[in-house]
């Protein structure tokens, strides 16, 4: 199953290709189940069979979720994570794009899943997706950090069901802190939310090298 | 189905004891996907078994996800909610508690689709936590808003697969301004997340009566 990475599993790229076809109709079942109203009993039936297909797939299961692909690009840490990994079926469907001038951004739209107040994106998962451009656009810069400090700023509603932007960059490095800020945009270009973050990167241990 | 509020289905309880029944199981089966190994070929013909279930969910679908419960307590409205919705298989197992004193608090633990740092909570999701509690925090005084402002600061990492606990209260109204501060803390007590945020009240407009 490819190599380890961190005590990870690495995946090959047709490995990575299958698993991501599977989230992808995790997340349709997922969206399914907020909106269905089938009868309590064909609902007790749908759930008999969903732990079925998880027995299935635990048959042969990992300590811990696979943590890159070895690819054209080199190694991407995100193909599990929550906010953008693709084998991760609780992930907004977000595809980040990192710039040569180092603007992490990416288009996307967000189904009812993701709701908060009635027809807008709840601000915990704005706040989230900022999270993680944010903390992208800081290893841009050479100096991936963990987040210290995240301040989000809400200007107007962030609406479901239609194209947003996000995209950040980092502003400066000072040391083992990186700072960025961004935004999410909606399909008018207005800004919904706003904001800016400080990483620090790790200190190296002479012992973990 | 129910009433409807606000042009969304309230359940009945039966309704949505079975419906978080099935919520339940697509949360393990979301956990079983992060892990699984099986060959590709199981991984396609699992795959193909999901879109089978999304199929028979999606012949019976709403509009919009359900919006709340008529019980003993009032009207849930948190039922679908991506945070901390029973119904809604990616929010996290966070069962929030509403105290008589206005503090609002849950016990929880993060399996590994949260996960950022290797072992540790993503800061996103942290985040994401912190917006849902103080936003409950706000609405326990009465006067629930939608996100104005929230800072999030990160004291240390976030340990997944062991008990946290989260904790907010509102520090005073000002108009249609709400306040509130927050923690998650570890199994040891040491806070790991802290968080403030400012919500505002929407304004009823004479035509939405």
């Amino acid at each position: 199953m490819g190599e380890v990475f961190l005590d990870r599993d690495v995946l090959s790229g047709e490995d990575e290709e299958r698993l991501a076809a599977l989230a992808a109709e995790v997340r349709e079942l997922t969206e399914a189940m907020v909106h269905t109203r089938v009868s309590p009993a064909e609902a007790a039936s749908v759930a008999a069979e969903v732990a079925a297909l998880t027995a299935r797939l635990n048959a042969a299961r990992r300590d811990r979720p696979p943590y890159g692909t070895v690819g054209a690009n080199g190694l991407d840490r995100q193909i599990a994570n929550p906010v953008t990994g693709r084998l991760n079926p609780i992930a907004p469907p977000v595809n980040f794009e990192v710039c040569e001038d180092g603007i992490v951004r990416a288009e996307f739209t967000l189904p009812s899943v993701y709701e908060g107040p009635p027809t807008f994106v709840h601000g915990g998962v704005s706040a989230m997706i900022m999270d993680q451009v944010l903390g992208m656009a800081a290893a841009a810069t050479g100096t991936p950090g963990m987040t210290a400090t995240l301040e989000t700023r809400y200007r107007r509603p962030t609406p479901l069901g239609v194209p947003l932007t996000v995209e950040a960059k980092a502003s400066r490095v000072e040391g083992r802190k990186i700072y960025a800020d961004g935004t999410i945009c909606g399909p008018d270009g207005r800004v919904t939310v706003e904001a800016s973050a400080m990483f620090i990167a790790p200190q190296i241990r002479p012992d973990a090298l």
